[in-house]
């Protein structure tokens, strides 16, 4: 019998990913090492900056206009800022191809679902993604194909999710390395307002504090402490905006927690600061050892 | 000509280290790779400990009574919690033979400081010293001998301070590969009390904040934000109580800017937002332009 060389990747032909920077070429990366697909499309505003992300291997090809590629993809994987996903993901749906699904990369979750459910009939072949991976770098440049291995992925289908989309997309993220996490778009914004969106609020305001003159005399504590403050500030901006009840609810959290080591140095009560210290000390441990990242 | 091997290092025969944990064995680490000293000897309270930093090659003897130590060193360097630092030096400073001179690696200086000099005759031959380099990890276990490298080294002589107590202390620990930076012991205070000390506090309240059922969903931004947090409760305490006064006003500053980000938020003001963010961003990439560690 002869056998015809596949022309197909592990899961399918053809992948479309909006918005190639970090995430979307970690994913390009990722899916070429793996063979997930054969073809890689990337989409995005700047032909200049596509055209780099060709020639560097990244993606395949490119186009400027979202729907001419969906129109041919088994995968579609929306990397564009978390205000604009759910607009993307709305018009892209429509020209998905019959059997095509679409996923994004988006850090909240609850008004991208929302906004998508309130947009198509139920049965839809959305299924929003948050993978718990990252870098304060921005770019493809800075693209790593193992981004994702042993990374958390949080899904978020629902009751109007056609359950083969859901079943799809969550193969798609397996097979990039992660780890499936599934629950609600709101529950998701809850949690990762507190382990996400406040340290990043936290890390920015530690690096605010400290002068131009101070810094030579930082050193990696800080260093460590405020890496994520270098994160590109409009990203950020969006996330905040989309998650601002929950994210506010985190800060007073942390004010609280915060306020309570305060008067307890200001009233000068070692033994209350030791506690409190322990505390901080053995839920980060906690974190080491459930870690393997 | 018959040449005799040298039996001194290349700053003197006998270096005395109190405190044999993760900066006492790094330093003991650092001396003998660069051939610093002939002989380490080993000071601490625990000699079960002492003989296991002997039986790894980390000192080469022990002795539970500093003193008589004291009395062969041509350099001690006292390793203990802050709190103890100042004691220690007044009892080790009396069994000092002539030309032996003493420094320290505690995190703060003003304290210890002033009460060197009020208990010892202007001439005395303490140094206060700062290694800008360490981990959340403790025990000799942990030690490195490159941690000082490159690291920033805080040195805090003043008019009480004999000089050529002041230059062998700076040689050693420019030997040890760090960067010298001479200031007060009050300014040292202050501006490790905003570079150091905050982090710690603010790191420590976020990783409190965090619950034990959203840990898993916590990645990589958290556990960078909270790294500090793992440290030893104990030290931490000490190091606040002795630093109080500044690091209350460090917090003070930290809460303005993290107050500044949370009433952008609930305003829902992105511009504002946008623009508190961009200097956090600033600040920080200023500091990775100008460390090299």
């Amino acid at each position: 019998m002869k056998t015809i060389a596949s022309a197909t990747g592990k899961l399918g032909t053809t992948i479309v990913i909006v918005g190639v920077g970090l995430i979307g070429g970690s994913i390009a990366r990722a899916v070429r090492s793996r063979g997930l697909f054969e073809r890689i499309i990337g989409v995005g505003r700047n032909p200049q900056r596509l055209q780099q992300a060709v020639e560097q291997g990244v993606i395949d090809e490119y186009a400027c206009h979202g729907s001419e590629a969906a129109a041919q993809a088994d995968l579609i994987v929306v990397c564009t800022p978390v205000e604009q996903i759910a607009e993307d993901v709305l018009e892209l749906h429509a020209c998905l191809p019959a059997g095509g699904v679409i996923t994004d990369a988006g850090s909240t979750k609850g008004g991208i679902c929302r906004r998508v459910r309130d947009g198509l009939e139920t049965g839809h072949r959305f299924v929003g993604a948050h993978p718990l991976a990252g870098s304060e770098k921005s770019g493809f440049e800075y693209a790593q194909a193992d981004l994702f291995e042993e990374a958390v992925v949080i899904l978020t289908p629902d009751d109007s999710t056609a359950p083969f989309a859901a079943e799809r997309v969550a193969e798609f993220w397996s097979s990039l390395g992660g780890r499936l996490v599934t629950m609600g778009a709101a529950e998701h914004d809850l949690i990762l307002a507190m382990t996400s969106h406040l340290p990043h609020l936290v890390s920015s305001a530690l690096a605010a504090s400290v002068t131009e003159r101070d810094l030579p005399l930082a050193a990696t504590g800080f260093g460590d402490t405020t890496r994520i403050a270098a994160g590109d500030p409009r990203l950020w901006t969006s996330i905040f905006m989309e998650n601002a009840d929950a994210t506010i609810h985190a800060a007073e959290e942390f004010l609280l927690r915060f306020q309570a080591l305060l008067s307890a140095l200001k009233d000068r009560q070692p033994e209350r600061l030791h506690s409190l210290l322990s505390t901080g000390k053995q839920h980060r441990d906690l974190w080491q050892q459930t870690n393997t990242r």
